[in-house]
């Protein structure tokens, strides 16, 4: 059975769960949900996702929303083949844990405002508010000297392995990289520049570049 | 060793991590952080919180922040003692992963405008901007409704047993429910006034309570 996720490729959450079944090599067909016509917030699909966001995935019988959620599952379900993206002890799970919380919580948040008004506003011929990412930017500064300062004391955010903690950080950071004129948040700082440069150069991200740049709906190892 | 929670006791987060130990049975100390006075954001609380957050824990040489993993690790670490709080198969933990999500993104950001002007402001003699709070409790709401639906379908949120899906959400909530005349929130909701009566009745969660109210700073089971 083929994993469907429904939503679309140039959207950030359902990235992130390309490229953890990427990395887990597990086919997947995109079900394309058109964000730009609205159709996340039809009561058809908010039957399956209530809160009218994208994605969702269909794997058989079983059907889960929350892209973190998501990649979490898949990181357990196929644990022994791949890379390991969970941990291996306790202790190194809860690290992972934390790092995807902060993600969540500290930084995302962060990230939306600058995206927004830099990229996806002026994308359909409105303006945005400069001032607002502005003010996002530099909080965003600041979270990302925490990043600093954890990278200089091991390759990876939860340790010496990449894991989901590092993993959900790449398709939100990298429209703020490429398509807000923000990259110097990220190139100002040295091990925060080495960890980007390493984890985007993952064969697995490349994969969904390609498939986003390709407008393919489908992936198989 | 026991553990240790740095923070204070009327705060929602080391409430959370409280709330989890004692369903757990471990034995806790908190080491009191005066939010008041910002002992949060010393140069020396943030070597171990870099964020400026409450808590962090410390038990034995392991430390965490971030309450949810903190929850997890203990959830985890203490599988096999008390209640079950994770789910049993990869598709109910995935569920539990996918609601405490929905906490921590869409409903928790819900939550914090409405407590903060109607609560915290105002118990420090300011005046919080209740037009702001009344935007946040529309929004809520139409959270809450999706909350209505999934527990018309199962007596908590991931399924038929209590777990950190629910746990997490009971301490930001109560002050909305006691704090800010926003009980009618839940009690209008026939399903969700159902499940609030019966998690914040559990005996752990009352402990909690007592904890608080007596302002001690140490638990034994």
């Amino acid at each position: 059975m083929v994993v469907q996720i429904y939503g679309m490729t140039p959207a950030v959450c359902p990235q992130r769960v390309m490229h953890c079944l990427i990395e887990k090599g597990v086919e997947f067909e995109i079900i394309h949900v058109n964000l730009e016509k609205g159709e996340q917030k039809t009561p058809e699909y908010m039957t399956k996702q209530p809160f009218g966001q994208v994605p969702y995935i269909v794997d058989g019988d079983f059907e889960l929303f929350e892209s973190r959620a998501i990649v979490r599952y898949y990181a357990d379900k196929y644990a022994g083949r791949g890379p390991n993206l969970l941990g291996r002890t306790l202790e190194e799970k809860a690290r992972v844990d934390m790092w995807l919380d902060v993600e969540a919580i500290n930084l995302n948040p962060l990230v939306f405002p600058i995206v927004f008004n830099l990229f996806v506003l002026p994308g359909q011929g409105l303006t945005g508010n400069k001032a607002e990412a502005q003010a996002a930017a530099e909080k965003l500064d600041k979270v990302l000297e925490v990043y600093e300062r954890q990278l200089s004391k091991a390759k990876y955010l939860a340790g010496d392995e990449f894991t989901l903690a590092d993993l959900t950080h790449i398709p939100a950071l990298r429209y703020v990289v490429e398509n807000c004129g923000m990259g110097h948040l990220i190139s100002s700082k040295k091990h925060v520049k080495a960890w980007w440069a390493d984890i985007t150069s993952r064969p697995a991200w490349k994969k969904v570049m390609g498939i986003v740049e390709s407008r393919a709906l489908k992936y198989s190892p």
